[in-house]
């Protein structure tokens, strides 16, 4: 059988995302993000096209860099405002039964304590079905938000997100054993103090001492998401997530990444399929590949150069504003640009502009969508499965909801009619539903599992009044 | 028309929340407090009972003064463990559309700029629902968990709350005006960048420099709830609190409190009436009090002593372990059980001993329910609105549901007959619903309205691309 391709619908709780401007289509729902049932609505049509889950980027700060200002995002809706991602979950997990979650939070920012009982508390309410997506954050915007002078250097603040991974992998796996929870009413126990540890941490950023408020959730630590190419957010991928995922780039390049990330991950004793990697992509679907073009040329009737440019230019730090839109692409430019000429054509010899590469992505986005025919949709997603070793796609919204609508209705029963998707979900939590297993938590091999409770005399003093602490 | 009487059904994240091993009563629902339908159930029924909010505590850290270890806390579900109340909410809005939701949140130990977001979120999602009570921690085992070694300060912590208060306002009434988001598909403008402004704060504890993530929610402020009684937290509530509530003890003592928090409030420039005041308490209600009696009996069989000397040890720092339970009270004791023996009784001379006196309040709590047909217990209420002072109750959950299930079925429609309380729900959002007025946002002479941005120069300079800071 060929591979089983996944799903995760890639959303987030703003009006604009990826595809800048595509809120003033007329069709467009995203300015009711601030709606519990506009969230309803997009899970129950993921769930209903068996989606492995509904993926929520975030981001801390406002994107200033263009015209040094974030005048250009406030106009376009370049994901600001924003709002909490956390808490659009609990409402989306009350109307669907399968579905997973996965949700950015911020490492650098958020008390490890506070937010190892967030993760709890959610994968209790969706019975086993979260994840989190670990960011570290880039802006220096959200550094100012946070009483620092400038954001912190990038592979510093992956050292300290190992550390915080640590302080929660310690609070989410060590503190309370499996059966620490007896519910005995007769009893009168609810819970055994013997089996609850108080985690102990002192390192560079966070000192820890404390039992972990919530009782073991079905899954204990979250599925974990990373997205990110970089070298050292290769090497945090390739110990910490078990979901990878990155923006769409030329097959040899996404091969080699896909490639490098499996052997690292088995560098530090995992397996290779103990990685599932996702690809962001957008694919506007028609009933023929005419009816595709005739809505891709609708959609991009509302792409904003501006916003995407003001994305951009925080992401690259470099004010675009500065620069001459219809003048030739210069060098240092073009460098920046370069995955996007890579994507966009071969002919990268071709003299480009700013304006002219932007309007050729076409939606406000330096992203191309794939437009076509749900059987082209098809044969695009198994040839990119194929020959780059990714296992499925993050699917980035366009108009929203119809652009998932569309591809639930067209493009999901092509894939289950080639035996590449599913035709059911299987039971059980999120980590189930993706890699399998009997128990649903992390695999032993997982860095995480470290961090469980090992008991050590069992017949020893009486743990209750002295807690154990897990080093 | 007689004083119309406000209620709270008062509740946790948790199994075990005051009335401590009620968990074990057969009928009692508490262990399903992970589970979505149980949040929706409680929310419907107060709702059926019109009830003003869910009113939901909180507590970071756990309560370990007993025997200097958590392990009682632990064995009775004394607030341990315990979820994130903030994320039960939207369930809990999804299917109601009046009740609103007063959620506890920790100043101490949130970042103000990302539970800004929460706050808005949570507005966004309940249209206008929301209310925080506003809380400062007292718990070593908190400080613990958050890299401190002991706990801030008492007056100092209120001294920093009060900071934290001024950040939360300047982001949430301060940073959007009110016509900011324009929502111009056709002009392709989301926002006005000029009615967008960074707030700036430099103060002892907080530095932030930033726009609020979020875009103005209907009460832009939730409406803001603040315990205690001690004489800075009642200078912090005149200040901040739009509805104040503590636990019971005598009439005399509430009315004296009562006056004085509202003389604080006018001597702030506010009115009287700006603050509503609940008690919080417990009723045991019976189609007749030979009813509600038996129903007494029954679940004082299951009240906790050691989970009631658990939380009250850390309440008032001392170690009852260290205590006989048989001895008389001595005089430090009886001291920081002055309070509960004052409700127990007038004969405060009696020889009282702690497991007297705790089985004197029955159910596992140092509060004392009270007990009566529906009739009685309007009378109760009346009683006490009429001599206190007080607007309403937060009505203490014993076992749940239904506990509340009975007050809404039999006490509401009493209390309707009588005329002290509402009939229908009034439109729009919880303040409005609460104090009436047109905007549904804080009064202009609250001191959160100071923060609003004030437009000083309208044809002065485009504010675009320098963020005006309001200070």
């Amino acid at each position: 059988m060929p591979k089983e391709i996944r799903l995760n619908a890639f959303d987030m709780n703003s009006v604009g995302h990826i595809q800048h401007g595509m809120w003033a289509h007329p069709r467009d729902q995203s300015p009711r993000y601030t709606e519990i049932e506009y969230w309803q609505h997009l899970a129950r049509t993921a769930e209903r096209g068996l989606f492995d889950a509904i993926f929520l980027a975030d981001i801390i700060g406002v994107y200033d860099v263009y015209g040094a200002s974030p005048a250009a995002s406030i106009r376009n809706a370049v994901q600001i405002p924003i709002n909490d991602p956390l808490l659009v979950v609990p409402v989306m997990a009350a109307v669907t039964k399968h579905i997973g979650f996965g949700v950015t939070s911020n490492a650098t920012y958020e008390a490890p304590y506070l937010f190892a009982r967030r993760l709890s508390t959610l994968d209790h309410l969706t019975r086993g079905r979260m994840g989190w997506n670990i960011v570290t954050g880039y802006l220096d915007s959200a550094a100012r938000a946070m009483g620092l002078d400038r954001q912190i250097e990038h592979d510093n603040r992956y050292e300290l997100a190992d550390e915080y991974m640590e302080v929660v992998y310690k609070l989410l796996e060590g503190s309370w054993e499996d059966d620490a929870v007896v519910a005995d009413r007769s009893g009168r126990l609810y819970a055994d103090p013997a089996k609850i540890h108080a985690i102990s941490h002192v390192g560079r950023r966070h000192r820890v001492n404390a039992i972990h408020l919530s009782e073991p959730s079905p899954q204990r630590t979250p599925v974990l998401y990373q997205a990110g190419v970089s070298t050292r957010g290769r090497a945090f991928a390739a110990k910490h997530a078990e979901c990878v995922f990155f923006a769409t780039s030329t097959k040899e390049n996404v091969r080699a990444i896909v490639r490098d990330v499996r052997a690292q991950a088995v560098g530090n004793g995992r397996r290779a399929e103990d990685l599932v990697v996702f690809l962001s992509r957008s694919f506007i679907v028609g009933r023929t590949r005419k009816e595709a073009e005739e809505k891709f040329a609708d959609y991009r009737a509302y792409g904003s150069v501006e916003g995407a440019l003001a994305h951009f230019a925080s992401s690259v730090g470099i004010d675009y504003a500065k620069e001459d839109l219809d003048a030739p692409l210069r060098h240092e430019q073009s460098n920046s640009m370069q995955s996007i000429l890579e994507a966009v054509t071969t002919r990268s010899t071709e003299q480009w502009t700013l304006r002219k590469l932007l309007g050729q992505m076409g939606l406000g986005s330096r992203t191309m969508p794939f437009v076509g025919s749900a059987e082209e949709v098809a044969d695009e997603m198994q040839g990119w499965v194929e020959e780059t070793g990714i296992d499925g796609f993050n699917l980035s919204r366009v108009v929203t909801p119809e652009g998932l609508e569309d591809f639930v209705d067209l493009v999901v029963p092509i894939l289950q009619e080639r035996g590449v998707y599913k035709t059911a979900y299987r039971e059980g939590t999120l980590r189930k539903k993706l890699f399998g297993g009997a128990s649903g938590r992390l695999r032993e091999s997982h860095v995480g599992a470290s961090y469980r409770h090992r008991r050590v005399n069992d017949d020893g003093p009486d743990h209750a009044s002295r807690p154990a602490v897990v080093s």
